[in-house]
């Protein structure tokens, strides 16, 4: 298949689906012919592979069979904190915990049959978890490029599919662009957190979300946004469906960042079609671990998708994260990470302030699950201790009080 | 609907999925009249209430829409650890990260239509965790259960959805009977790990995964066994199938058991038809927390879903999960709880005794996730640290040994 990989802003384009930048500075992603796609065209395959008419592999073997085909629950206890008529998009329920697995199950199969004899990334979060284990199942090496100062618990969960992981000392920031020089220079497929074939992966997640709602679309999807990749994968995915005739009137993209590093909300605000990177002074600390890029290479995309689909760029603070992660589970049973929790932040500031109204339907996507940081055993719980002979007694005396609180 | 709620043992029934254990003894199910169901009967629904013309409710609100639906991947990369032709159900791809999202999907939701004001359950693991958060989507109140000695970490699992937590002092062994007393006793829906609709729920995982392999089916599944409750739903799902003629040759199922607390296997081994409790110092410490019962309830019923179905009831030990563990990490991308290993661990120890062959198609059910207890950072970790200035040079030789040592 001969791909036609391309610029979103100058247009320019070529085949090549390993270049990640334009010759104008912004990134590529792949654009597929899809002005005859009809939703029969989906294959009878599990997942994300039901779209493989629109994806630039065929499906491939290993954990990549897993990506995809995530739940989509409509939510109505969460309706009175966000404001409107919420449905989940839950992508912490993939293989490695994250929606990273769409990316990697496209992005890793499609670099080794490229030729690459290992395969690496940058990251010391989700991303790398995602990319050691699609490259583990399929039996290839794979490098992750981690901070000398990384955290012992992310190592840990990284380290289980057993990738090299190589801690360097020096301007992890500055790795972005180091990758796109190893990829050139050794035969090492390296994928970044905006590479086109990934951004193909993310796309699926805007597909099974329009399919679930076919021939209408919901009002708005709320995403927690870092490098802009996801982002762009939505808006992608959206492209698409236009170009199929299947979308009549597109849901506005609404990107949440983190307000302790918030580069692409500031340049939204102010109008200017690129994000300028934060220095170290311009961020602070955060619970959210997984967005929170200073220097997000798909930061001018991110702000483009938001604009051409009507929908805006704003950032939350970690308390209102911390209140928004307890509402999802407490209200609606989902355990999503501290970042994830951006997507319910978020629409509740946009419903507040008229962008979202009562009666729209809106897709909140938590990224990932809040497993992997959960079970420490570090916070502090209540309960009641009552003797098993006193069991029945105190049971009734107990509900009785819960229930009359309610 | 009228209700067929039944004992596998003495065949005596009536139409009350409340009751748990028959008169003689054994617990109950839910049967259906399955005589005239076909895979076209099936809803155009996400996950597991595709299945709902087999279900004893209508498909709830809530969470509950989020479970089933996990992948089915074949993993090529562990055929040679388990001698077989591998399959891996990955049931951590849950709200909750385990297949226990099924039960609760179906128990939670039938206790509160029967009028109950609040949930509870016996569990300061999974089941724990699900029946929490099932009931919190449903905005109901609900009573854990917990040993007084409960690990920090997993109190601060289920203390997300907010339940009220008991810590109960005394026998907490005991406690499957206390529930099912104070079901009787207060308006608290009480789940136990083998509830009859529990088992309905449970029943899914093996509705999907023949449905998967229609019209064929798998020589055999291998699945972790605690206190039977899902043994029971793979069996009792395979009798609906072949209630509906949808399954010439079932699978053989195979139920594995931690060697610090094997009653089933004992029991199986010794030719008896019932397991007998274990004392204190019959049982051992293992990394298999989720599994492990010393006196499971559905034990009796599990050994008969074994040899009805040519199957058979073994046991590992810690080493195994461990070592089975790892594979499923570094052979097939899979992240799953030590518990959960005893699959693969199993079906390695199967194939060397030959009750499996190499050409067989074989299913192993993860059946939670292993990031719940990942992440501490507690493991020792080896990695290689580069300055940024030498990456290319030295990422090469790195990459040239490893391939080279392959
Ligand atoms: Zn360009
Ligand atoms: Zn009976």
């Amino acid at each position: 298949m001969s791909l036609s990989v391309t610029c979103y802003r100058c247009g320019e384009g070529d085949e090549n689906a390993a270049r990640v930048r334009c010759s104008c500075g912004e990134p590529r992603w792949i654009e597929p012919d899809a002005s005859s796609f009809a939703w029969s065209d989906c294959r009878d395959y599990e997942g994300m592979w039901r779209y493989e008419p629109l994806l630039p592999i065929d499906r491939p073997a290993g954990v990549a069979r897993a990506a995809g085909g995530t739940p989509l629950v409509r939510s109505p206890g969460l309706d009175d904190t966000a404001g409107c008529r919420v449905y989940v998009k839950d992508e912490g329920e993939h293989p490695t915990g994250a929606y990273k697995d769409r990316g990697s199950a496209v992005a890793v199969p499609h670099a080794i049959a490229a030729g690459n004899d290992a395969i690496g990334t940058v990251s010391y979060g989700n991303m790398a978890m995602s990319t050691a284990a699609h490259a583990a199942s399929l039996d290839r090496e794979c490098v992750v490029l981690v901070p000398d100062e990384i955290p012992a618990g992310r190592l840990e969960l990284i380290a289980q599919y057993e990738p090299t992981i190589v801690r360097v000392d020096g301007d992890y920031g500055a790795l972005y662009g180091d990758a796109l020089a190893l990829s050139d220079a050794l035969p090492i497929g390296m994928l970044v957190s905006d590479s086109p074939t990934r951004i193909s992966g993310y796309k699926t997640a805007l597909f099974e979300i329009c399919e679930a709602f076919a021939p209408d679309a919901p009002d708005a999807i709320v995403v927690p946004t870092s490098s802009g990749g996801f982002a762009s994968g939505m808006w992608r995915g959206i492209r698409d469906l236009e170009a199929a005739g299947l979308l009549d009137d597109a849901p506005r993209l609404y990107l949440v960042q983190t307000a302790a590093a918030d580069p692409i909300t500031r340049a939204f605000d102010a109008g200017e079609t690129d994000p300028t990177a934060l220095s170290p002074d311009e961020t602070g600390e955060t619970i959210a671990h997984s967005i929170g890029n200073p220097d997000p290479p798909s930061g001018g995309r991110a702000l483009a998708a938001a604009r051409d689909t009507g929908g805006a760029v704003l950032s939350v603070t970690d308390d209102e994260l911390r209140a928004a992660k307890r509402r999802f589970a407490v209200d609606a049973g989902f355990c999503v990470e501290p970042a994830s929790a951006a997507s319910l932040a978020g629409a509740t500031r946009l419903s507040d302030r008229g962008d979202i109204d009562a009666d729209e339907s809106v897709v909140l996507v938590p990224t990932g699950t809040g497993f992997k940081e959960l079970g420490t055993g570090d916070a502090s719980v209540a309960t009641e201790r009552v003797r098993r002979a006193d069991l029945s007694e105190r049971l009734g005396s107990l509900l009785g009080d819960r229930l009359g609180a309610r």
